[in-house]
C-alpha cells in the first residue's frame, strides 16, 4: 500500500480566493481532488485544517470548476487569517472527532438545566471555531426562552469570561458604564468617561463598533484618536489618564460574544438571557466592579414597554450581584435620537460641541450626560445624589472634562477634531405645519446606514427637530449627507417609501 | 441625478465560479462593485437576485480578489440551476423585503401555538429558499421539543404537503410502507412491493437516497433500473403494474421535509414531532390511504428503546388518523442490520437471492420481508392474519414476486441484474473464538460510507455472521469492498480505532 499512501497524505496547497463568509469558515475544494473522492467528503462536510499556525475548523464547499487546481485547496478569509497562510503554504485536512458539547446543547434542547462545565464546553468550542452556523443557532434558539434559570445565566456569564481574555488593575474600584442601545446617535460615553476620569475615578471603557447600528463608540472615537489598542496599552493610557475609550474588538473580553451576537440579529431575537451574559461577561472581564447601566425604552427602542425595562433592571441586579459585581440600572426616555447627528462624524461633532460648551451644543445630550456622570459619582460613594450633579456640571462647564478628553485621545495616541460632512447633502422638510409627535429610531437609523454610515465616517444624519417641537410647512426635519450621489438616492428611496419617519400632528388633526 | 441613476442599475453579469453550498443559495460580489459600495451590501446580507427565469434569496459572500470582475457576479451551483443561468447572463440584485413568517418562528420559540396558517407561511417560505441556515435551524430547533401539540404537528404535516405537489389515483385504496431507518441493508422494500403488488395491492412507491447512511432504497433500485420518473410515468407504471419503486426526489412531495431533514442531521437532534410530520406529508402527497410502518428498535438504531418505540407508534396512529389515513405500525428487531449485504449492489444481490428463492438467500431479510408483506395483505381486509402469511410464501417462493419485480423494473424502463462487487476487498476475522453478542449498527454503517458507498454502488460491507452466531478464532466476520485501495484503507483505520463493531463474547468470559 505504499503507492496508495502516497497519494493518500492529507495535505494540499493553499490558493487565496478572497471569499468573505464572515464568522464560519468555508474550505473550498476541488470535487475530483483525490482527499474529497478518498474521504467521502462532500459539500457541507465539516473537517479540521491545521497549518504550522494551528488548527480550525471548516465547512467544506465543493468546486466544480477550474478556479483552484485540483490539488490545491482555499479558505474564506477568516480561516486564511485564523491560520496565517499565503498563496503555496500546506495545510492538512482530516477528519473531524466529534464535538462532545454538542450533546449537551441537545440535552438543553431536551430540557435539561446545565451547570457550569456545561457552559463552559459549550463556550470554549464556541470560541475555538468548532461549531457550524446550525450549532451556533440551535444554542441561542434554545438560550432565547425564558427557560435559562439564574442560576444558568450566571453559569453562562462566568463561562464567557473564563473562555476569554480578563484585565486586572492596582485600584480596588473599577467604573464602568453602558447602555444596551437601540437609539440612534446618544453618544453619551466620550462625555460620561471624560467628566468621571476628571472627577478622579478610573474607568477604563471599552465600546463596540456598529454591526448594525449607524454608528457605535468605538466607531465615533476612531474620529478623534487610535482605539485600537492592546491590554498593556489600555493599561498605560488609563494609569496615566484614569481613563480609556478604546476599541472592545481589539481586546478579547468575552469572545463567544461577538460570535453569538451575530446570530441573535439574524435571527432578530431579543434574547434576555443573552445580553444579560453578554453586557455582565464583557464588564467583569474588564476588571470593572461598579457598573452604570442605560436602558433606554420606547416604542420604538430596543425596549419597547417600561414593564420590560423593570424585568431587565431587576434581572441585571441579580445576576450583576451573582458575578460581584455593583450594579446601578437606569431607566432613560428611548422614545427619540438623544443629540442631532447620526454617524460617526456627525456624533463626534455634538460631542465636541457639549465639551467645549458651545451655544449649538444639543441640550438633551449634555443633560443624558451629565446626568450619568452623576450616577457614577454617586455610585463612588464620595457625593450626595444632590451634589453629584452640580459637580458634574462644574467638571463640564469649567472645560475640565474637555481637556480630559483631549489628555485621554493624546494618551491613546493623537488628537484630532472632526472638521466635515460627507459632500452631498439633501434636506428633508416638513410637509405640513404641526407638532413632532413620533420620531422613529429603527427607520432614521435605516436611512443613516443607506447613506453610508458607519463606513463611511463623515455620513449620516442632522437631526433638526426633536418631540413636541412646533414646525412650519417647509421647516428642515433633517439632513442627510452621503459621500456619492447613489447613496444619498438610496436612503432617499427608502426614507420615502415609509409611512413617516417623523410624525407631524397637524393643528386640529385628531390623535388616533 | 440622470448618471446616478445610470450607474446605480441593480444588474450584473453572472460568472460561473462552480461553488456548491447545498442548501443556502450564495451569491458573491466583488467588495469594491458598485452594487456593494452603493447599497451598503456586506458579507452575509441577504438579497433576492432575479433573472428571466425567476428569483432566489442569497446570502452575500464579499470577494476580495479577482476572481470575477467588478462588473461581474456569481452564485453558488443551487442559484444557477434555479435561475438556469450561463456565463454572461445578467442578473438583478434587489434589497430583500422582510420574512414576515419568521414573525411566526419567534413567537414560537417564545412559546406560541400555532395554527394551519402560520405553518403555512412558515413552511412556504421554506420551500421558496426564503430562509438563510440560522432561520431554519432555529426553526427545527423550537420543533425539537416536545413543545408541538398533537394539532400542531397536524398543522405542519398539512402545511407540508400543501406546499408541494400531490398525486391522486383513480383506485380508493393506496397502499405504502414506510422504515423509519436507523438499520443497515434491511432492504425489504423491493421485495414487499413485488410480492404485494403480485397479490393485486396497487402501491406506488417512492424512496429516498442515502444521506448519512450507506445506501437508501432509491440508490438499491438504481443498480435495476431507471427510479427517476415523473409523475406522469409513475402513474403509467402504477397503472400497468400495480407498483412502482420511483425515487422520491424525482417528484416534489413534501420539499420542505429535504431541507428541515438536512438541518436535523447536522445538529443531530431526533426531533418526533419532525419525523412525523416528514413521513406522513410524504405519505399524503403521495395519495396512499393504507401505510405500513416499520420502526425497529435497539441500542444502536435510531429508535433506542421499547418505551420510545411505543410512544411513537401511538403518536403515527393519532396524526395519521387526524390527516384520514389508516396506518399499522409494527416495532420490529433493530439490534443487527437485516440481511448481508451493505451498500447499494451487495444490498441488491441480498434482493434478488430472496426473490429468486436462492439458498444463499439471508433468511432473516427473507423472514422479515414476508412478515411485512403479510400484514399489507391483512391491512387490505381480502386475508386473515393466519392466511396472509401463507399467501406471501406462496407468492415468493413461486417465483410470481420475482416476475413481478422484473415487470416494475422493465415498465421503469430497463431491468438489469448487478454482477459485480467493488475490485478491492479485505477481509476482517474473529480474534478469538466465541458467541457474537452485539454488532454496532450505526459503526458498520460508518465503515461502509468510508468504503465508498452510497456514491459507489458497488463498495461496502458483506456480513458473514449475525447475532448468537458461534464462531472460531480466524473466522470470518466481514469483508469490506471499495474502489481503492485509499478508500479501503480509510475504512480499517477507522474500524481499528473502533472498540469493537462485532463483540464476541468468549466461552468462559463474563458478561459485563
Amino acid at each position: 500500500m505504499d503507492k496508495a499512501d502516497k497519494i493518500q497524505i492529507n495535505r494540499l496547497k493553499v490558493k487565496i480566493l478572497g471569499i468573505d463568509s464572515q464568522y464560519e469558515h468555508i474550505i473550498f475544494m476541488r470535487q475530483d481532488c483525490h482527499l474529497c473522492r478518498s474521504e467521502g467528503y462532500e459539500a457541507l462536510t465539516r473537517v479540521r485544517v491545521s497549518s504550522s499556525k494551528g488548527s480550525i475548523v471548516a465547512t467544506l464547499n465543493v468546486i466544480k470548476s477550474e478556479i483552484i487546481a485540483r490539488e490545491q485547496v482555499s479558505l474564506s478569509e477568516g480561516g486564511i487569517e485564523a491560520l496565517q497562510l499565503k498563496d503555496g503554504d500546506e495545510v492538512e485536512i482530516t477528519h473531524l472527532s466529534p464535538i462532545d458539547s454538542l450533546g449537551l446543547v441537545r440535552a438543553k434542547i431536551y430540557g435539561k438545566e446545565l451547570i457550569y462545565d456545561d457552559y463552559y464546553a459549550i463556550i470554549n468550542d464556541i470560541v475555538k471555531g468548532n461549531y457550524s452556523t446550525v450549532h451556533l443557532t440551535s444554542f441561542v434558539t434554545v438560550c432565547a426562552w425564558h427557560n435559562l434559570s439564574i442560576a444558568e445565566i450566571s453559569a453562562l456569564t462566568r463561562a464567557m469570561i473564563d473562555t476569554g481574555e480578563t484585565i486586572s488593575w492596582d485600584s480596588k474600584i473599577i467604573f464602568d458604564k453602558h447602555c444596551i442601545g437601540g437609539i440612534p446617535a446618544n453618544r453619551t460615553t466620550p462625555i460620561v468617561v471624560s467628566i468621571a476620569a476628571a472627577y478622579g475615578l478610573t474607568i477604563p471603557k471599552t465600546s463596540s463598533k456598529a454591526i448594525t447600528s449607524p454608528a457605535g463608540t468605538a466607531d465615533v472615537m476612531d474620529v478623534f484618536t487610535n482605539c485600537n489598542m492592546t491590554i498593556k496599552k489600555i493599561k498605560e493610557v488609563v494609569s496615566k489618564e484614569g481613563a480609556c475609550l478604546a476599541w472592545g474588538g481589539s481586546v478579547k473580553l468575552s469572545p463567544a460574544d461577538d460570535t453569538l451576537i451575530r446570530i441573535e440579529r439574524s435571527i432578530d431575537i431579543d434574547s434576555k438571557s443573552q445580553m444579560l451574559a453578554s453586557v455582565i461577561s464583557k464588564k467583569k472581564a474588564a476588571g470593572s466592579t461598579h457598573v452604570l447601566i442605560d436602558i433606554p425604552f420606547g416604542p420604538t427602542a430596543k425596549v419597547r414597554s417600561q414593564a420590560e425595562a423593570l424585568h431587565l433592571k431587576e434581572m441585571f441586579g441579580v445576576i450583576g450581584s451573582e458575578l460581584g459585581l455593583k450594579i446601578k440600572v437606569l431607566l432613560t426616555d428611548g422614545n427619540q435620537p438623544i443629540g442631532n447627528g447620526i454617524g460617526p462624524v456627525l456624533e463626534a461633532m455634538d460631542v465636541l460641541a457639549v465639551l467645549k460648551n458651545e451655544p449649538k451644543a444639543p441640550i438633551d445630550l449634555k443633560k443624558k450626560s451629565l446626568m450619568l456622570a452623576a450616577e457614577l459619582i454617586v455610585l463612588s460613594g464620595k457625593a450626595s445624589s444632590e451634589n453629584a450633579l452640580k459637580i458634574a456640571e462644574e467638571i463640564l462647564s469649567s472645560g475640565k472634562a474637555y481637556e480630559k478628553f483631549k489628555a485621554i485621545c493624546q494618551a491613546q495616541g493623537k488628537y484630532e477634531e472632526p472638521i466635515k460632512f460627507a459632500p452631498y447633502k439633501i434636506d428633508i422638510k416638513a410637509d405640513h405645519t404641526g407638532i413632532i409627535s413620533e420620531i422613529d429610531n429603527r427607520k432614521l437609523a435605516k436611512v443613516a446606514k443607506l447613506a453610508g454610515a458607519p463606513s463611511d465616517a463623515n455620513a449620516g444624519i442632522y437631526l433638526h427637530v426633536h418631540l413636541n417641537d412646533i414646525v412650519e410647512k417647509k421647516k428642515l426635519l433633517y439632513t442627510v449627507y452621503a459621500k456619492s450621489l447613489g447613496q444619498l438616492k438610496y436612503a432617499l428611496e427608502y426614507a420615502d417609501q415609509q409611512d413617516q419617519i417623523i410624525k407631524i400632528q397637524g393643528y386640529g388633526e385628531s390623535v388616533d
